[in-house]
């Protein structure tokens, strides 16, 4: 698994061209993208980070961190997935990071999503999906959900956001229309954000396999 | 302009039935419905409140200030705007409370909106729009907003909200369809929030004339 993500991630390496911004997302994929990255740190003129933890790993191979609201729009964004359909479109926020993560794949031109083979999926949902909510509103949307969707939202206890909000996992999902539902949750009063990428899906996706494969 | 908005929060008074919980807003307006409530706080049980300055005058009072989390839903909103168009549609966020505001209001079975005459409107939008913005994202933002409405984003600059973020105020706007702006705005990512209140106006109106008026 842990080779499928690092082939994937070294893939990505082909779409950054010389003296670009690139925006980085967060998780154990895009370690292994930071670390390639981190062997030509001249390539690049810094990085916009999604997460506290990214933005020490890319620190830590001397790539400057750059605030997104100096840089403007990026030329490309290369993050992880929990799930990849055949569209393109993601479930993300796992490690939590999903807010800012959405931020910066709007801003992005391009969106280069790396992932090992077991991400695929015909349908998104056997990922219970992330909701990032204001803190207060915790109870309000978890009811607001169960309403919407049937399914089950569990509260991620303990865990904060970068942003100090709290995270649902809505379990027991199928999303066969996950633009709909991404708009839909999109309204709920308290969201901050939706992990599902399909409003604004990945442009191409790298799959580990043993020669990496584009999408 | 100060009485009127006294004669519109004192009678809101009469939506409070005894044992209750009570949403309660932010703002000047709200400010004389604290105070009224607190002239007889034995009357209700606690009050989920909307920002640190309403829950400092509660306490005030003497009136216990819960959890939303903790409550469940709640019979009552009362709370101010600053524009409301004959169709109970608003503006909020003056104040920069706007999302605890929308969060409140969408937990409430009645939102009763308090105002002086001079906020109500034949078309939203003569006062500036807040949005609520995680700070990465407001330049995006901004950028997106103008795509979408042609109008124009001003930073207000040095204002932190309670949960942590930014305000953009969008001048300029006339609002013709506000379900339809609410949506679209709903959906930018980086966007924590935005100040119409339309997908889920006011159920009552109370304009604090000489004898007051409800709509």
């Amino acid at each position: 698994m842990s080779e499928a993500k690092r082939r994937a991630a070294e893939k990505a390496m082909d779409f950054v061209e010389d003296g670009m911004i690139v925006g980085v997302g967060t998780g154990s994929t895009v370690a292994y993208f930071i670390d390639a990255l981190g062997r030509e740190p001249e390539r690049v003129r810094g990085a916009v980070s999604s997460s506290e933890q990214s933005t020490e790993r890319l620190r830590a191979h001397g790539i400057e961190v750059l605030d997104l609201n100096a840089t403007g729009p990026l030329a490309l964004y290369v993050d992880g997935a929990d799930e990849c359909d055949p569209a393109k479109r993601l479930i993300k926020g796992g490690g939590a990071a999903l807010t800012r993560e959405k931020i910066i794949a709007q801003a992005s031109q391009r969106f280069v999503c790396i992932i090992d083979p077991s991400k695929q999926v015909d349908v998104l949902g056997r990922f219970p999906l992330p909701v990032e909510v204001v803190p207060m509103a915790r109870s309000l949307v978890a009811r607001d959900i169960v309403a919407l969707t049937g399914a089950q939202p569990v509260w991620r206890e303990g865990v904060v956001t970068d942003n100090g909000n709290w995270i649902l996992d809505v379990h027991g999902l199928r999303i066969i229309d996950p633009v709909a539902m991404e708009t839909a949750i999109n309204q709920l009063p308290g969201v901050v954000s939706v992990g599902l990428f399909a409003r604004r899906p990945a442009d191409v996706v790298i799959v580990g396999e043993d020669t990496p494969r584009i999408l």
